[in-house]
């Protein structure tokens, strides 16, 4: 199966597995169920929940034991998204073409919405412990809990939010997307890896292979913010940099931004050498990011 | 010990475990970390973890095998006060005395600082499951994440923002409570009980005490809005009512209010009889509730 094709079937997997967690459209309270629903059922990618079921793969497991944490990491990357969208962080209207949660529905239903989304996921992580051994499941709970938090990805949009409108230099360009973007994409391998029981060398590999792809991901999205269109990118181009972001094509240039991005995919499928026996996880790491350069 | 004394000496265990699990003021990003602390240490009465610890050891369990759970349930206490105290929410200016957290930071930083200890609360959680066994350790993120999740906490406070202004009947009323308040408080009983590794009777009987004490806090709180001054409340008095929202005694008048929380009161102390071997929750509800009307 190609690249794309695997993409295309894991993506429609953890959409059926979304839509069966999910409450359904007319649960109560209404408002907040559907804005729930607005913004993780918005066209996205599913990057993340794929790569927890191909690293799961790639360690040996089913891929289909991994269904639920995927579901887990993708209702934490919604909620992130809606609250930094709110006009007291990032303020933006549009996302994927569409209006953003609080423009179709209202600040503080945006605000909800989020809040209620990261409590799910880890109501889904608490479940079906039965399945993968409660000790293994509490694990997840850790490990998303800790990439999430603080520590994690909300520091990491902290020091974006506090950095907007300064000369940020490359510690705090890179603290920021190691945590922001960074920490849930990791978090995403091992969540996959501890589906499939994975033991610690696995795991640090698919961790090392995480945040080095992470990394990769910040510096495309950077690049396309100044290359690519409106109408591809589904918000304002150029857009980060209209908004005195730091981004790495601003610290460095196109070209040797585009070189740290190659780099970067290299070491990640370096990092998986000897784990990744499906070859997903490197074909996965030359698709989505190469292609796009 | 008296009831007073307990609660004081429950609330110290609980400020210092909080002070021990809490990273320090100096931590990076500071201003996230300053404004979860600003919050959480904020002259709070520490009811809902003082219940857990009660809970347990009501239950039979040592009090201090619940001190984290306890913690987690005071983490997710702040972060909805926070949230909640936000303009695109309540709008409140003041909690307890002092400038809410997004008058004393900012609007962004406060939805972080919110999202921040709500994470932060399965973490702890996570956390322990040496002691208390990891299946129940599970079960106590299931039950948390229930309580403050859309069927929960945050259904409550959706109900509560799409009922403002207009006429809300009991069951609307009733629903918000139940939801926006009482579900975290009968969490705590619940956490209380798991932490005692409590059989599924006694979990009950606890669960229906916090059900009851939930709803009679609000009961009160309202009565308290509409008699007491502002320097009481910390907060402006008569705010609820001056906003729109529905209130125990706008419905059914002050002495009727009065007697609703009586009533429950009393429920309460009945649901735990057989239970509640130290005496503790039955006097906690005396001496929280019936002390203030």
């Amino acid at each position: 199966m190609s690249a794309a094709r695997y993409l295309e079937e894991s993506r429609e997997k953890v959409d059926q597995a979304l839509q069966s967690l999910m409450p359904p459209e007319d649960s109560h309270p209404a408002r907040l169920v559907s804005a729930m629903r607005y913004s993780l059922f918005a066209g996205g990618k599913r990057i993340r929940p794929v790569l927890v079921l191909a690293a799961s793969g790639a360690a040996g497991g089913r891929e289909d034991d991994a269904l639920v944490p995927a579901c887990a990491i993708e209702l934490v990357h919604t909620y992130s998204l809606i609250h930094d969208d709110l006009p007291a962080m990032d303020d933006d209207d549009f996302r994927r073409g569409r209006p953003t949660c609080h423009r179709a529905f209202d600040e503080g239903t945006a605000v909800l919405a989020g809040d209620a989304l990261l409590t799910m996921a880890f109501d889904l992580l608490s479940e079906g412990g039965q399945v993968t051994g409660h000790e293994l499941r509490l694990q997840m709970v850790r490990e998303l809990a800790r990439a999430a938090g603080w520590r994690g990805m909300v520091g990491g949009q902290q020091v974006d939010m506090d950095s907007e409108g300064t000369q940020a230099d490359l510690p705090t360009l890179e603290y920021i997307h190691t945590h922001k973007t960074g920490a849930l994409i990791r978090c995403s391998l091992i969540l996959g890896g501890l589906s499939a029981n994975a033991d610690e060398s696995t795991l640090k590999a698919l961790g090392n292979y995480g945040e080095r792809v992470g990394l990769a991901f910040q510096v495309v999205d950077d690049i396309l913010d100044v290359t690519a269109t409106t109408e591809e990118m589904g918000k304002d181009q150029g857009s980060d940099a209209a908004r005195g972001k730091v981004t790495y094509p601003g610290l460095f240039g196109l070209e040797e931004a585009r070189e740290r991005a190659r780099k970067l995919v290299q070491d990640a499928k370096a990092a998986v050498e000897g784990v990744d026996a499906t070859g997903r996880l490197a074909e996965i790491a030359d698709y989505v990011l190469l292609r796009r350069l």
